[in-house]
């Protein structure tokens, strides 16, 4: 009996000590969202990587230029240290304007379309052959090469509207784009076009690699989704005579180029050796400026550390922000950083990406969390970041450059960062992901809510 | 003893009825999310209202052409009832384009301003005279009309921008415009400038209504940001030499117009006479098409009874879709609105508005509500809304044309639709709000949002 006036006594300080740390990371969650939404510098920094560089495509000129700049910017933030990890990346290029045409008959309609990246170069004349519309994959095996052979397949599923986050529509209609072309050439198909992966009814045809695998390259391109609605009618209204498709493309792949990660560090106090790394990728596609895709993740990476820097906060551990090279087509950087960290013999605790836009986050999704971790992560966090709305906590992937990091460290916890998802694949991998549709504040409470978790993860780790 | 095994049965029961209850509604939410997610109107509705009407101020032609079309709208989707309720509205005409000049020695310089809403014209060849810039009304006091005089008062206190949501930086700076003008004529200004409400730093400026109480009117116009901090850096570089503005309007209030609500209904199969009623706004400013505000809530408000018709629900309770009249300058709609339950004797159980935009949905802010109803709103029903990440559930503010109901339906609940609030404010009242800055899934995921909260009102009433 006398033992619990004590016990209630020092449950009574545990709870005051938890109480009075809630305070301390609930005060520090507040000035983090001050020093970005008052202070930020990612909206600029962006605007300057959108317009005075602009496109940058693995192996490109302005590749090099981004690396070159974004070195000197996160020097101008005064991290403890920043350089290069070199790396050679693909070098696809994607040439003259691609051309497609409808063949009806004897009627020719000229129909918006680009290439898909990676895709190789259609005789100098263009292919015009008889066009199959598919919906999956699968369909290839049930018709088989009889039907396919000769033929330029055209898969048409469009995005399942009934899936409440985009990204969850574009990784299931994904595969068509992807793996499509290397599927449709085993059955001996001359080349391929792809609806674009978008719910957006527009002309505007969304490029994207594609992956041959060990299977014969044939040309493959996207057609807008007003294309290929349009292209779909005249199947339909054919009524089984058939449609033949024109397509011209000389896309080139040149030898592999060097190029770089950018990485900059705040040196941790406490563990210098483990790692924290939040990363975006600093290349982009050829057709605009990579703003949301993936100018916002790279500049609320170097945004994070900035914020650190401004507020005095001094880590525990060594924080990272890494911009990747050639997510688009390759995967090289984030292959090379992972393996890099290896042969450092670093440890990495967490790790962050942020490669979903820079709209208005609602949280971070946890590769391969434990129902337990959520429940605890949810029970000590969750109401931190309530007030600022971005407290989705929940299982789901990280992304493709940190990917890696699973090989090579097998302890370090790999976390996306998730923002709203409806408006991205209106402009991905278009011409329209520029500077002017992204909002300054989605971008800086994005940049704010990644710190954040970085802060978290500094001051209590990850052992849940 | 005996009674154990009983009770246990029975708890086990009501356990088990709860649990297909939750499931029930599970489905039924599912249902009415791929219903306007794959089938919803809402889009295409919008796109005839921005794009064939357009521009609708209250007591002008489109008005009027808008009113006509959404009584047709309503009547095409085969609702039970479809009705107008007259009224008459304050008819304001802004007049030729407004002309601003910053007058610095012998500098002119021009400056983009719309005149705000219900302004009164200077007189024909405008006004001259020295502007002082203030950051709050309580400044007017602390200088007295000794030092306001004569001057053009210049209210140019930004948005703070450590809010989350947007709206509460339009709502603790929106003063200067509502109530600015009027109080400044109180010292003897002789016109007011405001600063734009929003936090983009652009060349848009932001038109509004003023308020001028009993005061007398003075002319009062909106500066876009720019032009704001290009005057308030003029006036600091002029270290204390006056500077002089000029402005020119010549807005015109005419005697009041006849216009309407547009009134929608499903007839309740249990409680006819018991309403639960979801609206937003038909008339919009006159520069541009009223997208987001507030051609989206009324869209969405049709839409959610669309909704129930396509999935062949009857609803208890006669639910409404109202599109008011005249929320922009004067509020008739709403209050004719509520004067109309309370003469007919209609009990209102609930009422939603949603007039925050079109955008990705985060929840409902619910007005007055105790802790204790949210504690058991959110433990009955933030569940079901988590797989749509809609699950805002707290308390906070409804809406200016449901508002009036609190007077006239006390046991009413009135409810806030909230949508992510990052966006409005880039567009709010400017010509930028066009359908082009509508995404059509976030205003379908809008409409499922508050299809789905009535739906769980109808079913399961508010008393909490």
């Amino acid at each position: 009996m006398k033992l619990k006036p004590i016990l209630s006594a020092l449950l009574l300080t545990a709870a005051r000590l938890s109480a009075s740390a809630q305070n301390t990371d609930s005060l520090e969650l507040r000035k983090i969202y001050d020093e970005a939404l008052v202070n930020g510098k990612a909206y600029e920094s962006l605007h300057y990587l959108c317009k005075n560089i602009g496109q940058r495509i693995s192996g490109s000129d302005n590749a090099q230029k981004a690396v070159e700049w974004g070195k000197k910017l996160m020097e101008s933030y005064g991290f403890d240290k920043v350089y290069l990890q070199p790396i050679m990346v693909p070098h696809w290029v994607r040439g003259e304007k691609e051309q497609g045409f409808i063949i009806n008959g004897k009627t020719r309609t000229p129909v918006a379309l680009v290439a898909l990246g990676m895709s190789v170069a259609t005789p100098k004349e263009g292919i015009t052959a008889e066009v199959i519309e598919l919906h999956s994959l699968k369909e290839l095996e049930t018709l088989g090469a009889d039907k396919i052979k000769g033929k330029i397949v055209f898969f048409n599923r469009p995005f399942d509207e009934r899936f409440i986050e985009a990204g969850s529509a574009y990784g299931t209609a994904g595969d068509q784009r992807n793996l499509g072309p290397g599927a449709a050439s085993k059955y001996g198909a001359v080349a391929v076009i792809v609806r674009s992966l978008t719910s957006a009814l527009d002309n505007y045809p969304h490029t994207g690699a594609t992956n041959y695998g060990t299977n014969t390259p044939i040309p493959a391109a996207a057609l807008s989704t007003i294309a290929a609605n349009k292209l779909s009618e005249t199947i339909k209204a054919a009524n089984g005579k058939p449609v033949q498709f024109f397509l011209k493309d000389n896309c080139q792949t040149l030898p592999d180029a060097p190029s770089f990660n950018v990485v900059g560090e705040l040196t941790g106090t406490e563990n210098p050796n483990q790692f924290i790394t939040v990363g975006g990728h600093l290349d982009s596609w050829d057709l605009a400026e990579g703003a949301h895709d993936d100018g916002t993740g790279v500049m609320q990476s170097a945004e994070v550390l900035r914020i650190f820097k401004a507020t005095g906060y001094r880590p525990k551990h060594t924080l990272r922000a890494v911009f990747f090279m050639n997510e688009e087509n390759g995967g090289r950087g984030g292959k090379k950083y992972a393996e890099l960290a290896a042969q450092n013999k670093e440890e990495h605790i967490a790790a962050i990406e942020t490669d979903e836009g820079g709209f208005t986050p609602r949280g971070f999704s946890f590769q391969g969390a434990s129902p337990e971790f959520l429940k605890q992560i949810n029970a000590n966090w969750r109401s931190l970041f309530a007030p600022y709305e971005a407290d989705m906590l929940v299982a789901g992937g990280s992304g493709s450059d940190i990917g890696p990091l699973k090989g090579t460290q097998p302890s370090a916890v790999l976390i996306g960062f998730r923002p709203d998802s409806q408006r991205y694949f209106d402009i991905h991998h278009t011409p329209n992901d520029v500077f002017e549709n992204v909002n300054k504040r989605e971008l800086e409470l994005g940049a704010a809510s990644i710190a954040s978790l970085v802060y978290l993860i500094d001051q209590h780790g990850l052992k849940f």
